[in-house]
């Protein structure tokens, strides 16, 4: 038995909406098709439904786009379902994709009553459709938002987005909301968050208690020089005291042994401290930085491709970031 | 440029053989289709070269096989390289797949010197061919084999192959050789290492130090019983005093809530140990077992699909069969 999951509690979306978009594209048109398309992806969104099924499954349709090659196709494409146990959020099953439209049984034989569920979407590719699969004679219901201390938008890059965990619930936004019980708003534009003046605004507008700016892998060191400002005092402007935390680019494992990447690197990261320097000088508050230089650990083995972290890498994120946040979030 | 790397070092087979398969399938005809296929894997498999080139390339033909859904095509059909770096083998570079043949620059502008490589192959795919390109006007040579402390042969399943792990450098093995400075022997048949009698009789066939089976998840708990104490003695009866260490299966995270799974998984393991038991109460010597319960850790993050360990799965693995096995192969 199906139930469409258009019928359920959607969460980690930055405005309500009713399609599995991160970001209503027809409402900024200004915005370039490669950052619309992207923010068709289904990257931080869940939904939350309870059921006395012993059995979960997926019917799940997403685009043509080939898969990518450094991350797997269930955390591209596919589904990771998680059930609340003791108070805490615990993985139960994945989708697994294999065409464009698909059907996988996620959990099965579970001991009887309700569960609470929290189902992750695809964190790089674009829902079409998807409907909740339960055993006949047992009940389906949307649940309930478990996130709601805080809300937190994390705007960033390919990192932010989720290349390359594992699966989708092991992006390392989604990690910190079953940590924190903080919904954290996953805007990462892998390739593409680089400030540009259109989405700063999106951005800023957005109804938030804070504001994580991940994004200074994506531009050049020049693009940084000339837009961090803006970004910062665009969310300043329209929330006086929200924290905005800035983290610099992760060391890029390809530039290892590659002089260019890690010189362009290293300038990205001197012109985010420059630029998070000017704004602490000329009087913004609640500003934060956090260094890269140790995001990822000394033994480079924290990467699937050289520029994205694997769950080691992102594991070794979250050792530095959660620290740093969790003060300025309580 | 291009060389050939069939003129270079090959580490990590058990026999030395001509192509980049582990075993020789026609020499082991009575071996099913599908071990035969598995044994064409580059699992394990490295090309050890040295190169003064700033730039190393690589051009390599895979099968027509349809990628895994667990896995990134990096892992499963793509290169993974190392540099030595003041006596460590550091991150330099992936190859990463996109069709049957591909040609990927994995690392570029280098310092200058010569530097010692090892490329790691393909663990889910056959290599057809591979060659290495550098600058012109560089040299390359074969290189030598940094594991020669000990080889240790480890015989197991898809989690020994090396699935889930991000690229091919991040299988267990893999890292294990790196860290130890010993030549792991990757034997895992994904799904398929199930202890039959004619393969239970080449892993003992090989000369080797000490031999390592994780081949607990693979075989039902009826097989375990039955196929355990042939494969423990045809290897102790070819090698008297090599330490055999057994490994229980890693916990299924299926499991996790679907109690027909824990409940195989618990009988798999229960078997496990009871045919142990029986085996040193035979007086079989050096023989160990290493505990499943803890090798994923306990918070249910460590696989990639509930079953195959994502690279913090295998970074848990590591920190307990490392200390188990160190003291036994020194």
């Amino acid at each position: 038995m199906y139930t469409d999951a258009a019928s359920m509690k959607l969460i980690g979306q930055a405005f309500p909406l009713k399609s599995f978009h991160r970001i209503d594209t027809n409402a900024h048109r200004n915005f370039s098709a490669g950052i619309k398309r992207l923010l068709t992806n289904g990257a931080g969104l869940v939904i939350s439904f309870k059921t006395n099924s012993p059995r979960i499954a997926a019917k799940w349709c997403v685009s043509s786009s080939k898969p990518h090659n450094n991350m797997t196709p269930i955390v591209d494409k596919g589904l990771d379902l998680y059930i609340k146990r003791n108070g805490k959020w615990e993985f139960a099953g994945v989708g697994r994709p294999n065409a464009v439209c698909n059907e996988f049984v996620m959990v099965k034989d579970m001991e009887k009553g309700e569960k609470e569920c929290l189902l992750y979407l695809p964190t790089y590719d674009e829902v079409k459709s998807l409907s909740i699969g339960i055993d006949s004679g047992c009940k389906i219901a949307s649940g309930n938002d478990p996130f709601t201390k805080k809300k937190v938008v994390i705007y960033g890059s390919s990192v932010t987005q989720g290349a390359s965990a594992s699966r989708p619930g092991m992006a390392y936004p989604a990690r910190l909301s079953r940590d924190m019980g903080i919904n954290f708003v996953n805007l990462g534009l892998s390739g593409s968050g680089k400030m540009e003046k259109e989405v700063a605004d999106m951005v800023a507008s957005i109804q938030a208690d804070a504001f994580i700016l991940d994004c200074f892998a994506n531009p050049s060191p020049e693009q940084i020089a000339k837009r961090t400002a803006y970004i910062v005092k665009a969310i300043r402007a329209k929330h006086p005291n929200a924290p905005i935390i800035m983290i610099q680019s992760v060391f890029r494992e390809t530039g290892n042994f590659d002089l260019t990447v890690r010189k362009f690197v290293e300038r990205q990261n001197a012109n985010t401290l420059t630029e998070y320097q000017k704004l602490l000088k000329e009087g913004v508050k609640h500003l934060y930085l956090i260094p890269g230089d140790n995001l990822l650990g000394k033994d480079h083995e924290g990467t699937t491709d050289g520029t994205h972290p694997n769950d080691i890498g992102f594991d070794r994120m979250l050792q530095v970031i959660k620290p740093a946040i969790s003060p300025l979030l309580n």
